[in-house]
């Protein structure tokens, strides 16, 4: 008996919960998985060293760290001098789209990922955007994703030879946080290898910033411990 | 009396005769010009300087050049150890996709200059693909274009916010390479300073390949002389 061979999926992985979670389900989904991660010029750069912890941990067959310097542009909280809103309320979160936006990002990651996908014969990409994130970012939206699937499809020698269909999966985008944590736990993922913190204070993560803040709140919902260490609470 | 302020376009810069031309076009448009050109690997890397040279040449307000690393996935002629091919015919080299097809590029560029273009303010960005290349490259054709501007304007805080449409441009589309070279030198574009071979020798065209072929006949075509040296041709 031969066994087919397992499709390939090309997950992004920032080394947070959300794509941590991602890539879980990639692999739940019966995915050989390969793990993509970005230097990009973020001030929060120590997620690449979580983002490696996960892909080890998830069994990612592969995992990629593309550098590519958004500093060079700047236009955001997280990749200009510009300070990263901290203690701010839910409403606060939710009103408008936040400074730490950086331009096209996903545009530029998902590209990428498009580029590694084409190039694996891949034609799967797992993406961690959730309801709380699409509330802010233009391109967390259903109707991005759903324009970029359409994008790729025609950009691809695969859109020509009419070989496959590439599909930007994103088993999150209707979730809050709290059911995120709940399924990715129900997966075995350990959440203390996962950094979320934009602003690390020393290597930990600061507990103040919208990132730690739905993080916390997203864990008490979800009735489970926060395995991370923050600063300043010991 | 107080002029308006110049619009800005973010203009794909390879140091190519058709990014060449195309930037030619935006400055003519009326655009202010800002250059975007890719170090990602590419086996015929004296590009760059080319394309340093052209920005200067047509009075860019600014030229970045941003590393991308497309070797770490390989696939291509341009980007991995895959022979460049040499002296084919027109019709060998329009059939299907070419070897020298680099995976989802245009998409990866088109990505960075839509961060860049989102930063600055801007809501165009041109890009010199043209009928010569849109018969073998799926990422030329003008259903892609179209796709890739209906994502762009999903992708942005100008989608949501509702301040401007982005535009792609690509003002080269319906053009032989005769009739670009015509417009180009129509609007003073000096040929000499770009660079077009994809397999250089010793810093001159090989005359050889796809890109010197079509070149070539291009110039012939338009009755004018190509001002490259050329290698072996003194």
């Amino acid at each position: 008996m031969i066994e087919s061979p397992m499709q390939k999926a090309v997950c992004l992985l920032s080394g947070g919960l959300d794509s941590a979670t991602s890539l879980a389900c990639a692999r739940a989904a019966g995915f050989e998985t390969y793990a993509l991660s970005f230097d990009y010029g973020q001030r929060h750069r120590i997620e690449l060293e979580a983002a490696a912890r996960v892909a080890a941990h998830l069994g990612a067959a592969a995992h990629q760290t593309i550098r590519i310097d958004l500093r060079a542009f700047g236009g955001s909280a997280l990749t200009a001098d510009i300070d990263v809103p901290k203690g701010r309320r839910t409403e606060e979160m939710s009103a408008g789209i936040p400074v730490t936006y950086v331009p096209a990002r996903n545009t530029v990651f998902l590209s990428i990922a498009l580029a590694w996908a084409e190039t694996l014969g891949s034609a799967d990409i797992f993406l961690g955007v959730n309801a709380v994130d699409y509330s802010g970012y233009p391109d967390c939206r259903p109707a991005y994703i759903a324009s970029f699937e359409a994008m790729a499809n025609l950009a691809t020698r695969a859109g020509v030879e009419g070989i496959s269909r590439f599909r930007i999966h994103t088993p999150l985008i209707e979730l809050t946080k709290a059911r995120i944590i709940q399924l990715g736990l129900s997966l075995g993922v350990d959440y203390s290898l996962t950094h979320s913190c934009y602003d690390p204070v020393e290597g930990l993560a600061c507990g103040q910033c919208d990132s730690c803040l739905l993080r916390l709140a997203g864990f008490a919902e979800a009735g489970a411990a926060d395995p991370l260490r923050y600063a300043g609470r010991g």
